[in-house]
């Protein structure tokens, strides 16, 4: 299970200064749709300059363009980049091979997906499928609760879990063993941002110890 | 009805250099989702204080934190921000609340969406609602002459068409008064760009002519 901060609605600075606390306790680190959108790929090679040895995932959403906006994440130093599930299937695969061609990874987030486009996804190699209650979701209270990581008969399937994950709804995800689990102001709006990324961190640890037991 | 120009898979100079040579025979800018994720905010900035008497739309495909990325676009100087139609619809909605506060406009992205997105987006007061042949479909071929205006019966709501426009299919386009016609390539990888958007000119022109005799 990887923890992966999740940054949004940061400077860049604001985002390297947070970052720099929690790093013992966080995998993987998120350069989040705001920042890209905000300050460009500028955002993604400052992340990956400073934290060379994390895995950096640009929050690109792609929805088109997938070979040309994954190229311009991969350059800037993205170790995985993200598509939209409700993109058309042929964005989708071109991002399944752009990265392949890269030894990079693809996200694919759900949010708002059909069945039939979860089970095409589920079908994609290598893919990293992200449940993910947004933050408008949340906002809104319209989807509290609603957060859950989806089954899949093919246990070769990576799941991700993103929307407002704190200290209270950790365990009960933890159990089930998502690839990675999404955090973003559950730490990076904590009173203290590192004692929250250290909570995470050994409840991560815990239960993968529980799940080797 | 206004011809935008797309501006995609360019470095900022080269579209501020394209768009002063078309100026005269465009009326919308699109700063291409590919610039914005590129560039960040800087490149909406960029084209507004170059063309501040054009409206300008930022392409951000907006699909969660309407608000703050609606926010973004419009203090950078855009006249327009997009929303994917197939974002949760409590997004659409704070995207429209806030271009509201703001006294700007929304463009709702219709690739991928399903009937029962078009039918939600259609009752959204204001929106303009964009018919796209996505880049990626084009390129793979799977929709060549998919494009077509959607018609609704409410005829308040506007329509923009986009995706391979080229001067070939212009005509039949221009038959639906679609509110704005959207032309990436067809104006900038044109061996003469303002030709180009001259022809197309023209040709909107003369069919708004022929719509009032």
């Amino acid at each position: 299970m990887n923890i992966q901060l999740a940054l949004d609605r940061l400077s860049i600075e604001e985002a390297l200064s947070i970052t720099k606390k929690v790093e013992p306790y966080i995998d993987w680190i998120e350069v989040g749709t705001s920042l890209i959108k905000e300050f460009g790929m500028e955002s993604v090679r400052s992340l990956k300059e400073a934290f060379p040895h994390k895995t950096i995932v640009a929050d690109s959403k792609t929805f088109d363009n997938a070979v040309y906006e994954f190229e311009l994440c991969f350059a800037a130093g993205a170790d995985v980049a993200t598509v939209l599930g409700t993109a058309p299937l042929v964005s989708i695969e071109a991002c399944m091979e752009t990265a392949k061609r890269h030894g990079k990874q693809v996200m694919i987030d759900l949010l708002n997906t059909s069945e039939e486009q979860v089970k095409m996804c589920s079908q994609l190699e290598d893919a990293i499928l992200c449940s993910h209650v947004s933050k408008d979701q949340q906002e809104s209270g319209e989807d509290q609760g609603r957060l859950h990581v989806p089954s899949f008969s093919d246990q070769q399937v990576k799941i991700a879990v993103a929307g407002g994950i704190s200290i209270d709804s950790f365990s009960e995800i933890a159990t089930y063993s998502p690839h990675v689990v999404i955090i973003g102001s559950g730490i990076t709006k904590a009173e203290d941002p590192a004692l929250a990324a250290k909570t995470f961190y050994e409840m991560a640890k815990q239960q993968k110890e529980n799940a080797h037991e």
